[in-house]
């Protein structure tokens, strides 16, 4: 498995950063402190993990009083990238790619939603919250124009492998994939996979022992 | 932290068993077995964390082979309480509860949504991608006459605290939250947030050490 970075943070800790990054964001700036049982709770982590995270990002927690909040926030937020708006580019202007563009918890985490692309000429033209549906056909010239790093793919399953190809072709090298299926990528492009149906599969595991 | 039910299993080893199930669903009988490391490369957890979970299932992997993927596939999919169909209600007729309605992963995954419930008459009636939409004022009996057993709150953020109380009065005792809003409810009630940013700031951190 390949590490995370420059400082060797593994895989794993990475996926868990944005989960304490949320809890504490949550927070809302009343609380100013928090102990690593908490953060833990709150995350489906243990607390050794938790400690043992935060510890690799050199951010050790004090004995009996736990993490500062606005701190451990910020560091997180740097650690992440999320320092400055991150332009992202969202494929598909159908009822998932709406609902994306729409969606307000990107913003508050520190994105921007730059346009919505379809190939279907009646849609490109108007918008949806504010974001504008752009003909694919211009995500070339927009991924410089407008500064787009990160791709999400919300077209149907079918054409995910095709429309991921050509946005890789662009030049963007981080792909999010909401359809159903898995994409075949070269090395250089980072592809993570939504799986909706994940936090489902964890209720249904509680509901079953109930 | 609460344990995972009947067998001690920790809401942190529970959060990682879908990661295995997909990975396993998606191999599509190709491969007879996996190794830890695989399983572990295939879901950003680490190979102890994949070994020590799936030794507390009773499932030790066997040294130089892996572990047999149709055997597991069956363990996680009874340990999930995936074995019957899991009737679920998505609330909110909106893009996002249309994308829900529409995505082909749930099924895929055991899951049957019953009903897309909405408090627009317009709407009520009509259907998505073979999904009733209903009015709100009928999930009291549908949730008993189609065994629903987990809802999925698809709303705007501003109603979605009130929804998911009105709910839960239903009995059904499983939420799924899309609305970037924390919920509170009463102990009985078991929630999961889904916050959609979470992929987009992992991608963010690769992004920003490339």
């Amino acid at each position: 498995m390949p590490d995370g970075g420059d400082r060797g943070i593994s895989r794993a800790t990475v996926a868990r950063l944005p989960r304490y990054l949320g809890v504490l964001d949550d927070l809302g700036g009343h609380q100013a402190t928090i102990s690593s049982d908490d953060l833990a709770a709150a995350t489906d982590v243990t607390a050794a993990n938790v400690r043992r995270d935060l510890s690799h990002l050199g951010f050790p927690g004090v004995r009996g009083v736990g993490y500062e909040v606005e701190r451990l926030r910020s560091l997180l937020r740097r650690e992440l990238g999320l320092t400055a708006d991150v332009g992202v580019a969202i494929i598909g202007a159908g009822n998932l790619g709406r609902a994306l563009a729409n969606y307000g918890g990107f913003r508050r985490r520190g994105f921007r939603v730059a346009g919505l692309y379809d190939i279907d000429v009646t849609k490109v033209g108007t918008e949806v919250a504010g974001v504008p549906i752009r003909s694919l056909a211009d995500l070339d010239t927009d991924v410089v124009a407008a500064d787009i790093a990160i791709a999400i793919i919300a077209t149907p399953a079918t054409v995910a492998q095709e429309v991921a190809e050509r946005v890789a072709g662009t030049g963007v090298g981080s792909i999010l994939n909401f359809a159903p299926v898995r994409l075949r990528l070269s090395e250089g492009v980072e592809v993570r996979q939504v799986d909706l149906s994940t936090e489902l599969q964890i209720l249904s595991y509680y509901r079953s022992r109930r």
